[in-house]
């Protein structure tokens, strides 16, 4: 059995790690910190977990992670760069699903996280965690970036038309919805459910942190540097990720062959039959990223749909199909979770 | 493998069977019918089964029902009566998650339902599928009347008490709130989402075609006639059934003890410690029923609080639960699912 | 032109006062503070209020209520009390949206809030600002304190019944339901959106503020001490209170007409034909409650039904009810607002 | 008082239309009629009314609506083209808040409507509704064209943009985000609350009706045909609409200007500071739109952000602004309503 440790288990990615390790036939949940929680039951801030996790939160001073043969931070960013080094020196791999360890351009990621970084090497080592792309690094990694929830829905729609250079790149759009979760469990006004409910809206217009990552990773796929406008906005329901994805299509081509093909061997991506619109709820609860692809009024825009669990597929889902490729179990070891619809 | 049928599989109770059984390790599906939709593979209605649920829709005509092990009935009211001896006399045992089989009394199912029964022979030999009460029953039938959602709720919060004799059983009342799904997937003015949501509002306060089910069960624990106020309301959330049970106590009482005791060994009531409340959403997508007991202000009013999810401890997960029962299975097969919160 | 101050401007109550009275044609909104907000326009933190609302916050210190006619307290307990001697000393009447007046008995009040009341003879003095009740003292007050939303849904829907003498008055049942919005504009881990949407739960088992209030309000009416259960509930929507009230009937009456009656000449209290159930939205934006009596099964057990929109009649309406009455004017001033349905 | 009638009382527009005229000083709702719901008072149906509203539906032969001043068509398209003439020829103005008049082109409205047209001359003499747009010829006109939801939307944002020649406008995306109250009062499984909550989606990809209305708009604002890719999703909110829209600039021009002195005179278009976002709830219940415009990273694409109430700008608010445009009446009499917030 791996041992498996989780930094920061109160959050919403902390407890869906708990959701889907819990029923993980390999691994073996050891320690779980939180600072301000320590000595609570987890079950007891979280009774779904009642009869499935009985450990309680542990103080971090006191969480013998090094023992742990992986690692999740499921923290803000700044948490997991100044606690690494030290875990991987011990020989515990770690992912990190915070952003520490996704931007490769040290001085691009200080820019829009307003820190200095604490151990710049380590991410050039980092293997980022999008297995549909980077499958062979992340068997090896010792350190995995899971990727942001975003940068997941829109690089799966966008990956199969740059990588064959099918459409034009320097004015990509990502008119991207998330909902709510994707703020994480912190007391907040603008998530407050009487802000929220029965409301939408853009947020982060003249910049968003998931926009470098995103950049970063088409301009990986497409060869060179892509141009991209990124508009979030604020659904209001709890999970689930929609990106409608808009790009000029440059030659003649058989889109759907091309996507099929692309994600024909991945488990977890899952492209639609010609003509369809994926549902956020097609995929609650489960790491599947539905896509599908449309060229209205047989133009020349390319409008792609690509849904996801933002706490799944863009976090803890992945993060857990990152730890199955990594130990070598089969990928799909504890991830076989049906959507829950309605 | 035991050979599985589901008789109405486009409804909110169908398409939970099919979560629930797409990855029970032990069962076969074999068959789901729908007349409307039949040739229709059931995962492009629903997408969340892509990938688990392979099969068409077959019209009821050409489905072969007799050639299964057990047929489920997630049908409107009327059909399950009209099919079920020709099942049984086939050697196929039947679990009915409508409400033709749960009223002994069929002069009473008739005035709630409305039309004359087809087959009363056949309602009193069926078995009243709440476990908790009837699992030697059960193991043994052909048939189980599987019990509606909100007689599940009401009566697993009231059974300690009555069984005890502890409380008052003439002014019993149950303040019931359903989530939207217990009205089912059928095109309708008030369930609609611009009707619902944003909304909260009383119904079926003169009668409710539960309440005579609610009060058989709970008479017959009670060794004699019980009366019960019943008021159901709706709540704009999908899943969910949370039932304030009021009555007075005649007798002090550890009340935390009695409900423990009752339920130590069942593994889908989870008794939560004193002072509790549990949410809805702390079973949503669970077979779980949590129920907390309080007596406020030490006052002879004791309020129980249980809730269920409607559309699985509610009828597809106890329907799944009564099939692990009648072919021995261990009772949690294809139940250990973790709830999804948030 | 009566000149207006709101003490604490950036809460839901604070926001609904503006949203109500900028339409008021015979009061002039002279100033409304914000410790935190002091400077910022408060129509760029609801912009729902631009054209409509020029003022900006103003610091508490800087705020020369003492030149208003009337201020609103649209506070947490415990600044009102603080406050509002000065005020009256200078001739400023007071009405208080917070608990600081509501409960007569200053041990009781301490017991519930954890402080020591500042002023108990003000607490003699205030009338209590249920119109239906208390109109004439309104009239004459200088100190008005708004009743809280439970207790105004609570009370308007037992009073006729109590006030006749015609139920049992020991065993009382309100199982009153609440949008969110009830819980205030303050960030909090309970009311964020992905912890309150999808979900209903009951709080406060044990014993909730608004107990004592409905208390004294439901013994003075009966003439006589009255025995209360009360259980709040959390609806997953913004705006909106559902009591449903339960007593044992003791003579047999039209209660209909007995209702009606009661409730003839109220202009915001509107009780429904037999038969119907009010729905939250019925009320949504109004300061209307709208009310229904039943007597399911014909039996001893009568339900009530009464619905609210907390933020109007259960807070801002009534306050604005309350200084028409008590400045003579319409009572139903800037209160013809229809409510927005869907 | 101009004698209103209003053909098509039962749905969303209907009651909206309703909730406004209630309270308009200068005309009396005189008809308002419902084949299926002939002699049942409006406040039975929709409770929000009682008190505003006395009139119980008519049936259509019965209703004598060429005694009316004006007539609005909230109805589904088709009727209002086979009803207008005999009104017009009587005398009585018209407001269409169908589709059966937005269209000019015959034959482009025959291919996406699937009918053939009643009246193509009345379609030549029909006014466009758009206010701000249109405001002399509206003025003149003896029939309106109410404009649909999303082409309000989305002209509103587009216009000054075009109008001044500053953007490409081959490439012009529109991603428009709608509330269920958009889908009307219609039982349908797609709209059900359990389908629709909890879940968002693209819909219409391939193609939707307000598709060639948009184009016809602004290809006549921008004095030549524009090329637009539209799609429309559907949010789990009741009323709102987003528009999110890109478009190529094509010089440097101080954007935030020209699109405040576009819309400086108009009453109900607001264009927000520099930098702002708009809700949808910001103008929940009101005739408002609201206007951002923003350029990400200082690029060449601009994105506008615009809101209205689909079922007030967007549908009865507009209604009723044309009516009072038509009457010689303050634009803004009965739409001096504020949004609910929260």
């Amino acid at each position: 059995m791996v041992k498996v440790g989780i930094v920061g288990g109160t959050g919403y990615t902390g407890v869906e790690l708990l959701r889907l390790l819990a029923l993980h036939s390999l691994v073996e949940l050891s320690v779980i910190t939180s600072r301000a929680d320590a000595g609570t039951p987890v079950s007891q801030m979280f009774p779904s977990l009642r009869g499935y996790v009985d450990l309680p939160f542990t103080h971090p001073d006191e969480a013998h992670l090094e023992q742990c043969d992986v690692v999740f931070f499921a923290t803000p960013h700044g948490i997991a760069m100044s606690q690494t080094r030290a875990l991987l020196d011990a020989g515990v791999r770690v992912i990190d699903l915070s952003a520490d360890f996704r931007i490769k351009d040290i001085a691009e990621w200080e820019k829009w996280y307003g820190i200095a970084h604490a151990c710049p090497d380590l991410v050039s080592e980092a293997a980022y965690g999008l297995p549909e792309v980077n499958r062979e690094q992340i068997k090896q990694a010792r350190l995995v970036a899971n990727p942001g929830c975003y940068p997941t829905a829109v690089q799966l729609g966008f990956i199969p038309l740059l990588e064959a250079g099918l459409a034009g790149d320097t004015h990509l759009i990502a008119d991207a919805k998330s909902g709510v979760s994707g703020a994480g469990r912190k007391a907040a006004v603008p998530t407050l459910f009487s802000e929220a409910s029965d409301n939408f809206k853009a947020y982060g217009v003249s910049g968003h942190r998931h926009l470098p990552e995103i950049v970063q990773g088409l301009s990986s796929v497409a060869g060179k540097p892509v141009g991209l406008t990124f508009v979030p906005h604020l659904i209001p329901l709890i999970r689930g990720i929609h990106a409608t994805l808009y790009a000029q299509i440059k030659t003649d081509v058989d889109l759907q062959a091309v996507y099929e093909q692309r994600y024909a061997k991945e488990a977890f991506v899952d492209v639609l039959p010609e003509g369809s619109m994926p549902e956020t709820r097609s995929v609650r609860g489960s790491n599947h990223c539905r896509i599908a692809v449309h060229r209205p009024q047989d133009g020349d825009t390319v409008v792609v749909l690509s849904v996801i669990d933002n706490l799944v597929k863009g976090a803890a889902g992945q993060a857990v199909q990152n730890l199955n490729i990594m130990f070598g179990f089969p990928e799909t070891t504890a991830l076989n979770v049906l959507p829950l619809l309605p």
